[in-house]
């Protein structure tokens, strides 16, 4: 273990900035939305501080993989449909469909809240890392009819 | 995406709450705790800001997920029966007992910290979600005669 | 429920502070990091707050689990060895390795955030709570000649 300050900040101002993303779904799968937070960081012209990621929902969730290579995508979206396959003849939950039941267990096995550092203007992810909106339903946005939200929170200190 | 600007707080006052829930469970399964949680968002008259939610156990953990209809969290807590059973004869670790390895790893599936805004007096959680206390032991109670605990800590913007 | 009003922090100085941890992995398993997270907390002398950690990584994922039995910690290892194994044939991303995919997919079942209360000058695990550095590749630091870094946050309350 190597500690290294790298910067303490004692006489600051903190300010609280929130906003929505919305991301309209086609199907199972995993959207990236580095873009739509990162635009938000530009936006409030933060250069330090957290990044608070909620989604309200509970069949589409958050996670953070792998975010270049789609092959590599593809095996953790079919992991998790293997998993969690639908159809289970132990289902006791089957009136939203062969997909609901499925969809709040992969919820609960990812994420729903996410916390990022931010720094020198830029979220702290790793250079293979994607933030991503996982839909688990097939049909959301056509069944629903709305987009899928997240709620965005930052303290900006400065 | 659609990024909306909501509000942006830059003359503010934050104030920083603690508290402490606790819960006697009976046996495993899931305990919906939303109704704790939005006491004490009421009780400091908080409108906006954060609840930080965190659970300082190996085998119970915390999880978003659906919160109306019975079948659908039992198709949840089944779920978790079935993926990391009991008595696996690969478990090294059973000196206390079939169900304590099998606590430790839904509790690492799982959430042990969680992040939820606060928006307009309210938690934003969805429509559907519940915050649950997940008890992964079967007889913790009565084992151990003592409440679960999960330490609440509120960044309240005012 | 019983909601324990414990301390309320109304005219209070908030500072910002971070750090980094770095830490050299030997191959697939779990690396206790109790001691550089609290080490942080003393150095900067925090009493109230929240720790933040953040690890910018996608083949190595972060988790608080049982801290001591030794057994126990193989458990929930050869746990994430059996659900996610080697070697798939349906796996389509494969040209890093065979522990690759299985890697980007155990760092989504487990974590890549955590938020710690911080209480009266310690962090506010449980008394049988490791946190821990999952490393999910089987040659990372040979491969890639650099430790695992997780990027700390503080917010300090006095």
């Amino acid at each position: 273990m190597i500690g290294k300050i790298i910067e303490t900040f004692t006489e600051l101002t903190m300010e609280w900035l929130k906003d929505i993303l919305e991301y309209e779904t086609k199907g199972k799968g995993m959207t990236k939305i580095n873009a739509g937070v990162e635009a938000l960081v530009k936006k409030y012209d933060i250069h330090e501080g957290m990044c608070f990621l909620y989604i309200p929902h509970v069949s589409a969730s958050l996670t953070i993989s792998e975010g270049f290579d789609p092959p590599a995508r593809m095996d953790v979206v079919n992991f998790y449909e293997r998993l969690v396959p639908e159809n289970q003849p132990w289902f006791e939950h089957t009136i939203e469909g062969p997909d609901d039941s499925p969809s709040h267990i992969r919820s609960t096995l990812t994420q729903t809240s996410l916390s990022i550092p931010i720094d020198d203007g830029c979220l702290t992810l790793g250079i293979w890392q994607g933030i991503y909106l996982f839909e688990h339903r097939a049909h959301h946005a056509e069944q629903k009819g709305m987009p899928r939200k997240i709620f965005v929170r930052f303290l900006k200190v400065s």
